[in-house]
């Protein structure tokens, strides 16, 4: 059986004794009932992929996916391609947003090249390159259906070695110039809606560039005919390494009962591609952001994700992951640390 | 002169240098221009409070004001009013709400009575109390105009204090059965919408009461009949000691320099009657979540606040600043973690 298989048949739904147990205590800690709304919420699902209603987050890390994306000679993006390269050392060095994000939540980050071009110096990033980018998928698929599945299979062993560290909450992340190209082909299969309505600036396209970009999440779909209902098909057609690969983390994060929470745009189209190989994944996720993205409202709506952050964020790389860990770490606080009525010497209120 | 005119004298406008040094230095990050939206805005912010581009938030406190309210004699609450005194002892010992968020942050409380019904045995609490309880404002003005001031000194002297120790970020908070009430109050005089627009439910109070609410409400403000021009008479007619001293703490952080945190509803009454008392103090001031409080966003809109959490809270206390705490921190270390295309060794991106 291969990994991704394997890792499939390991997911199973939440603990419903341990939500109740969490959802029970809550409704009894000294405050009103449902104050704290989405906090508890994430409380309660913390318990039931645990098993714990006492979950603690306190070994976090982002997993930062990298690659390029061949779709980029047709003038989607605004920066070079060669940014890719760039970016992924000064990520896997901290000079970034997600290392200055991360820093501040108290979580490590682990930098994954699964498709970057051109020579990468740097110590701290871990070489699962598969090959220097996909293809560009105006002329054909993006990726073979080997490679799509080996981009999930490093996503998967990657969040397990974290896993097998402890980490007891992972957040995704990425790089690739061309990302919201292929997140937004994704979105437009899964959504049924025409590129135009969902198609955004990416990184700071110009205006007089979009109309392009729109043109060729169009064509991209129509030359490869994804199988919608086969989301491996989508994904080595139309999408990239790096969204496999986050996507192979969320699997991983639903086999072995760690929560995962998404970041922004990309990450949520990985997550759609996850939840359509396993849909159990979905109650493994965790929403943060609504990002800036345009595309970005239908991508979480697929999804039932109700955003928890509105700061108009729209950089990736992990960002929203590491700002949400701090509001789930929030969460774990309030059951460990708040006291119910009874425990604090209160009959009736 | 007075302590609250001295201190309103001490307020001046955002320091344009830092805030231009510092806008500067986030446009030329490793990032898309403008890709950390909110994020970026406050670290400007806090450069133009501080007048350092590169400012810190590594000494927190949150100041939560306890007070009773007389308007409770008219059936507005859900809880009974002995449920302030409770809460008030209970936050102290950090078993509440915002003393689980505060203790995630790395933050401090201190716990101020300013009006507190009853002994209050707790050691951690700050007895400012000016007395037990304002008076039941639907038969005449809540407080004397000589209690109001007294009220927001306290918070001045409280708030001055904790920065002379050395904070560089507070938070606001509060207890106070009956302060959805008064806030509301405030909130229609100020807005001129009709009660019945924008009262809610506060902590759970059943929906056959809240037509009583609205008309309490209603009645108290034409009784009163407060001087919308005279911010001082509006908090003292239709306010509490708790708005009363959170406008203080804003005050005072206005003309100490030290930016103020808004926690949710009833933080941003105080908000309103701060900003109303010198304008200047807008700019001191940084929002936190939308609060599920049925008129927060009218509130919010008031003092143009673009609120950047949305979690249905609405306990108060001070547990939105706590979580808001962590944003500011994250903007901070945008600013002193990342690095510049230049700094990093690119000339052109």
């Amino acid at each position: 059986m291969s990994l991704l298989q394997e890792t499939i048949q390991r997911i199973d739904g939440l603990q419903q004794d341990a939500k109740s147990e969490a959802q029970n205590r809550i409704n009894n800690l000294v405050k009103p009932i449902g104050s704290l709304g989405k906090v508890e919420n994430i409380l309660v699902q913390l318990a039931g992929i645990t098993g714990n209603p006492y979950p603690k987050v306190d070994n976090k890390v982002i997993i930062v996916m990298a690659s390029d994306n061949g779709v980029c000679e047709e003038g989607i993006a605004a920066a070079p391609q060669a940014v890719t390269n760039l970016m992924t050392g000064f990520i896997s060095e901290g000079i970034t947003g997600v290392g200055a994000f991360a820093k501040q939540a108290g979580a490590d980050l682990v930098t994954v090249d699964v498709g970057v071009i051109g020579e990468v110096n740097y110590d701290k990033i871990l070489n699962r390159r598969i090959k220097e980018s996909t293809n560009n998928m105006i002329k054909g698929p993006a990726m073979t259906r080997e490679d799509a599945i080996k981009a999930i299979e490093i996503g998967i062993e990657t969040a397990r070695d974290e896993i097998n560290k402890g980490r007891n909450l992972i957040g995704t992340g990425e790089i690739g110039i061309g990302n919201t190209t292929t997140s937004t082909a994704i979105l437009s299969v899964y959504s049924g809606m025409d590129p135009k309505e969902i198609t955004g600036v990416g990184a700071n396209l110009t205006s007089d560039k979009l109309e392009n970009k729109i043109a060729v999440i169009r064509e991209s779909i129509e030359v490869n005919s994804p199988d919608k209902n086969d989301a491996i098909d989508v994904v080595s057609k139309v999408g990239g390494f790096d969204i496999a690969g986050m996507a192979g983390v969320m699997l991983a994060g639903a086999a072995y009962r760690v929560p995962v929470v998404i970041d922004g745009y990309i990450s949520t189209a990985a997550a759609i591609i996850a939840t359509h190989i396993e849909p159990k994944v979905r109650d493994f996720l965790i929403c943060s952001h609504s990002s800036n993205e345009k595309g970005a409202a239908t991508a979480s709506d697929l999804l039932d994700f109700d955003t928890m952050l509105d700061l108009n964020m729209r950089l990736g790389e992990g960002t929203g992951s590491a700002i949400m860990f701090n509001i789930i770490e929030a969460a774990t606080y309030m059951n460990n640390e708040m006291l119910t009525f009874q425990e604090a010497g209160i009959d009736i209120v």
